[in-house]
């Protein structure tokens, strides 16, 4: 194991062509970089976008090795790499950051789950499952909840595949079954009372320096994350603390390098306090959005000062509320094309901060996001208002159809074809 | 000359690899696309983060036939092709965007100042001189200018080439016969008595909608810009309004598509009013590189907009002040590599917003540019200190010197090596 002398500008390598990677490129351009990626195929969001592309799969030492051969720090825009090829890098000199002892927490719900609770750190009730043997455990957790159970798998799952709601318990112990004959540990876990969801997102650098960006409150519907509010309304400033607090000392202890995320409960009242945690992320991540356009430094940014070991950017808020809409595929993909709807949309709201990702519409499938900022403390947008703007806008972009009802075109003379007009 | 279908994703082409070509990339990636470009080399500053690149000559019709070809739109980063090669794109049905008989305004300095003056546009006085023979009519234009003089070339220039202030009449008539010997026409005119320089920065679709950012001063050293002050401080309301709507009304007589900053003087007193105009860029403008991060639309995205003829974004500004300072190549390169620049910059300023252009530093070249919000109304930064940080933070990145002479070891142990100090 030799030291590679730092390059005079450096480069970031990072594992995945998705949406992150794509957003991860375009702030790479303002720091004198490019980002290479590896990619499955050169049509990825941001293969399309960076021309420094490593065609090859996440789960092969060789392609690993291809993209991050004269790297200065290998990253990613997902938790999917098995650590013992991770393992196998760092042994060979990359430097992987997030380091794998790290990545792991964020790979396996269970590891993750079992540490914070060594740490201290608030958690649902839980019992871990690594064995079909061990499902008799369940009944006994099962009695000291008394109450709805969820069922996790342990890894492999995002965007709310993974997790079921379990209607009893011959349900839980039916689902917990059929991922541990997939050969997937389990995690059971206490159904919490919501008041609702929140991340803290956070950024640290191996100097060791954190830093962290407002809390927000992240919107779900079925298990999706729709919309994220910056800062989260009405958070109790301490609870606003406690939330950046564990977020930042999490960081430390598991030694993570880059953007954490830490998806949090508000509860509406449990022993240790109003606030629980529910995942980690450490990566830019989605409640994370709203800072490309409403932060002083994005999350993107900061995720490539952190594994550069730059000191951190400015975590402030530029406005005094940021909602951010996903927008996902439609049911039915709309037959106007992505162009057209961008435009319809640009006429109506020409403050909608867009961010597409290149990517083929498919239902439910995350292919952008909106920005809404709000306006000073005396402008004319309330949150109200901002959060009906993001959903009609990100409907609309998936949709082709404005949920109010709105038309473009009212009071045209019927007679005038569009054409007409647009020549007026 | 047949018509093109649009395709589903619209593919801006835009000719010239430098700075502005990089950022519009950022841009188009945002809006779902990514941008082609026409670079002479693969190491300009796009051309390393754009994976679609035409390397060849914005001279050659052929080169731009190449990266025209299935473009939505054709668009430029500097004003050198010359018109009858575009004039031959648009009859074989390119979509040149601005047009050629717009853009030949951004390319000429005298025809652009005779346009102007036709349109009744306020202009300083001027003599436009064609030919060696018609050199003698310096001498009544400088009688009845009765002051000091201005020589410009009319093609070629940029940065404050090819503009010289003459130092008496002899002096005007030996730099005119000089462009005039190298079959430049000259463009001569009264040096007027200036407040300051302010930028007037527009965008139009094809559809005729503009839109306008507040208008910004602009410091200029040894003609070159050195800081943009955004919105220009105490501006009189109506001066910033009449700006405006002359770099409006110009946009659509001039039949601009794309971004258009109109330079001006504000003088100390002239007959027509305290606006003159200096000159006219038809692309995104280093007067505008602070909408990247103190508008809700950016330059760049917008220009992009107004050449798909999508409807325009909103030009307000988020924060109260932004002052954006250009990095300039020092006369001697600093030792210390960008790199560790970028890091001392980031600890002492975790606010500047820096935008690096992947350049060889050259004297005096524009290297990068850093901008600097101010906060709220209630925030601690006044615009003296914003301005004075900009400077501090721009030719620390260019230098490698604190101009205050800061030292961020100051107080260290002198026997701690800084790599200890890094370790604690």
């Amino acid at each position: 194991m030799m030291a590679v002398p730092r390059p005079r500008t450096p480069l970031v390598a990072m594992v995945g062509g998705g949406q992150l990677a794509r957003m991860t490129h375009q702030a790479a351009i303002a720091l004198g970089q490019s980002l290479r990626v590896l990619a499955n195929t050169t049509d990825e969001p941001a293969a399309q976008v960076s021309p420094d592309v490593v065609v090859g799969s996440h789960t092969d030492l060789e392609d690993l090795r291809r993209v991050a051969a004269g790297a200065t720090a290998l990253t990613f825009d997902h938790e999917h790499v098995p650590t013992e090829l991770l393992e196998k890098l760092v042994a060979e000199g990359v430097n992987v950051l997030p380091p794998p002892e790290a990545l792991v927490h964020a790979q396996d719900k269970l590891v993750m789950r079992r540490r914070l609770a060594a740490l201290g750190a608030p958690v649902p009730r839980y019992l871990g499952i690594e064995e079909p043997d061990a499902l008799g455990e369940l009944d006994a957790f099962a009695a000291e909840i008394g109450g709805p159970l969820v069922v996790k798998a342990a890894r492999g799952g995002y965007d709310g595949r993974g997790v079921q709601m379990a209607r009893d318990l011959a349900h839980a112990r039916d689902i917990a079954g059929e991922y541990l004959a997939g050969g997937v540990s389990v995690l059971v876990e206490e159904r919490v009372s919501l008041r609702r969801e929140l991340s803290a997102l956070v950024a640290r650098s191996p100097f060791g320096q954190g830093a962290a960006w407002p809390v927000v409150e992240t919107v779900q519907e079925n298990g999706i994350c729709v919309q994220v509010i910056a800062p989260a309304p009405d958070l109790v400033a301490d609870v606003a603390a406690e939330a950046q607090q564990l977020a930042l000392r999490l960081a430390g202890e598991l030694g993570v390098v880059g953007v954490l995320a830490v998806e949090l409960f508000e509860t509406t009242g449990s022993a240790g306090g109003p606030l629980l945690i529910n995942e980690l992320a450490m990566r830019p991540h989605n409640s994370g959005h709203w800072t490309m356009d409403g932060s002083r430094t994005s999350q993107f940014e900061q995720h490539l000062r952190a594994v550069l070991d730059y000191p951190l950017g400015d975590t402030d808020a530029t406005v005094p509320v940021t909602v951010m809409a996903n927008v996902l595929g439609a049911a039915q993909t709309p037959q106007m094309s992505v162009d057209e709807r961008l435009h319809h949309l640009f006429a109506r709201m020409p403050d909608a901060r867009v961010h597409l990702y290149g990517k083929t519409e498919r239902p439910g499938r995350k292919v952008g996001h909106i920005n809404f900022l709000g306006t000073h403390a005396d402008g004319p947008h309330d949150l109200a208002e901002l959060r009906q703007r993001a959903e009609l806008a990100a409907h609309w972009l998936s949709h082709a159809q404005w949920m109010d009802g709105w038309d473009p075109h009212a009071g045209d003379d019927a007679e005038r074809s569009d054409e007409e007009e647009r020549r007026q």
